[in-house]
């Protein structure tokens, strides 16, 4: 996929935007029906096997997995929105090229390909609740780094992130995207407290009243985003042009994309929601995406991590689709 | 572990059940405060971590995971309480043996160690809505062929079953042991409808009617259990005593552990549920059993097949938890 050499590039590609092949679709779910089991039993595995006929065609695979982590850092984590120093996103992207991170360890569990991606770390974007994160150029590059990232060849996305700060960020976009103010969407991110959760609430509704309300998604990243959440919008619209399945993580990687719903209802429909996020946000935000995550194990910790473990749950609806007998080749009666 | 000789074999070792190592569990919950992440954003991926490091020690694994299915046939099938026809537990039986049934295609997919094991399938137990299960001595050979068929070397276990018509006798156990009726605990099993399930529960009724009020738990597998689900008993109590932590699967494989729960409330200490089934049953009995599934994903199979799934879930525990860098180690700033 080319990058987005303007503004009007993003908007262009989210009114055309490719769509699932109904007759794949049709085929897996009849595919379902001759499996021997009972029809239903596999739930979600079901789906999930139809969903990927829908876009990878009839022959599912998910092999090839690829996470790519983003990593940015925020003017806003001035405002004293994050327990941790901001420093923490260049020792964690350290962190994740040694292989000390929890993404390391899962990745290496599973099996994915993960590849991270800092983008000028040096550079924190401006401060959202006194000026715009980013110029025009900036956002670009910043979407443009999200599709350059995407593997055409993967069978499956991830996109995970990483960006002391970008709770906040999330929430602002959320707000802006879907209704709401600064406390409908603020949660504890790595752990403030109450009067934390507070005042980031307060940083956020001020972010809102500068940016005022809600435009195009590119003018709303430009203005509420960061680095890496742009990034992986432009992710998941390169994944999309690739027909390439998306699993999201938790409330950052999510709120990154609420932006894009707000343009283009349709834009998640090759996504699956790999998880729900303890992050207060976050089960609003499936609920407003219409999504049902795969996994609910509590878990908070973004780098793409509750959808690195949900790539197991995919991978078990490829092996049930691709290698079950039917009832007619093993011989097992039929309901009577 | 030495099979049972007697049916008090079974009370004794309730009674003296071994328990988990209390300073391993705080080894482990102090190592999880130093890993590279906010404290608790792992979710129960920690809470598991520190389960296992109490059955297992300080050094976690998951790396061999045996899978053992149970496989039975019921003379209450005689009472139309299945659609599909008694026949189809041994061609299953024989699906599994070529590899053709969903436990196959989850197991090859993440590396589980499968093994099957049909229980006397062509004599059937008796019809339980009119005579005892079992025989006392048939009862003692199905609870130590579920012992023998555990091996201590594994690291985890996951039970499953095959076993047409063992959803009723599954809903039995459960209302003798934990209290209601058929209706409370019948469900659609492998596809009845509405009449089917009411047929179903009237069954179960006079099955309970017939056997009486609670005795303890070896009376009580011997009166409504069949031989999988005692031999799933047995594999439970051999795990215990091998401190083998255990996955356990669906509605039927727990309800066999109904009984021993209803004697020895403990039992199930070094158990966690590897996910919700869609069947009616089981959201509640897993209430009774006060465990939280791992995952919840509408399957409703039997087999193993939503346990086996969730080894994803306790690999990516052991992974995170012996794979991570500390603070220390990773020179990355704890909170400020």
């Amino acid at each position: 996929m080319k990058p987005f050499s303007q503004p009007a590039g993003l908007a262009s590609f989210l009114g055309a935007l490719p769509q699932p092949d109904p007759s794949a679709r049709e085929a897996a779910a009849l595919r379902q029906q001759q499996l021997t089991k009972p029809p239903g039993s596999l739930g979600m595995l079901e789906q999930i096997a139809i969903f990927l006929a829908g876009w990878q065609g009839p022959a599912i695979h998910a092999d090839r997995i690829q996470v790519t982590l983003f990593a940015g850092n925020h003017g806003v984590t001035k405002q004293g929105v994050s327990p941790y120093p901001p420093e923490v996103t260049g020792q964690m992207v350290a962190n994740f090229n040694a292989g000390g991170a929890a993404i390391n360890a899962l990745a290496g569990a599973l099996g994915l390909n993960l590849s991270v991606h800092a983008l000028d770390l040096d550079r924190p974007t401006g401060d959202i609740s006194v000026t715009d994160a980013m110029t025009v150029e900036e956002a670009l590059d910043a979407l443009n780094a999200g599709i350059a990232a995407v593997d055409p060849a993967s069978d499956v996305l991830v996109i995970g992130e990483m960006g002391i700060g970008n709770t906040t960020i999330a929430a602002a976009l959320c707000a802006v995207s879907l209704g709401g103010a600064g406390a409908d969407w603020a949660g504890a991110g790595t752990g403030l407290d109450t009067a934390g959760v507070v005042n980031k609430a307060r940083v956020i509704d001020r972010a809102l009243a500068r940016s005022g309300s809600a435009r195009d998604a590119f003018a709303t990243l430009k203005s509420l985003g960061g680095r890496e959440l742009a990034a992986m919008a432009g992710a998941v619209c390169a994944a999309r042009h690739h027909r390439v399945p998306v699993l999201l993580d938790g409330f950052v990687a999510c709120a990154a994309l609420a932006p894009l719903v707000a343009e283009s209802p349709g834009i998640l429909d090759h996504c699956l929601a790999g998880h729900r996020s303890a992050e207060r946000g976050h089960a609003r935000l499936l609920e407003h995406f219409n999504l049902r995550p795969l996994l609910d194990l509590n878990m908070r910790l973004g780098e793409g991590s509750g959808a690195a473990l949900a790539t197991a749950v995919i991978r078990a609806a490829v092996a049930t689709h691709t290698g079950m007998a039917t009832f007619d080749s093993a011989g097992v009666s039929d309901r009577g």
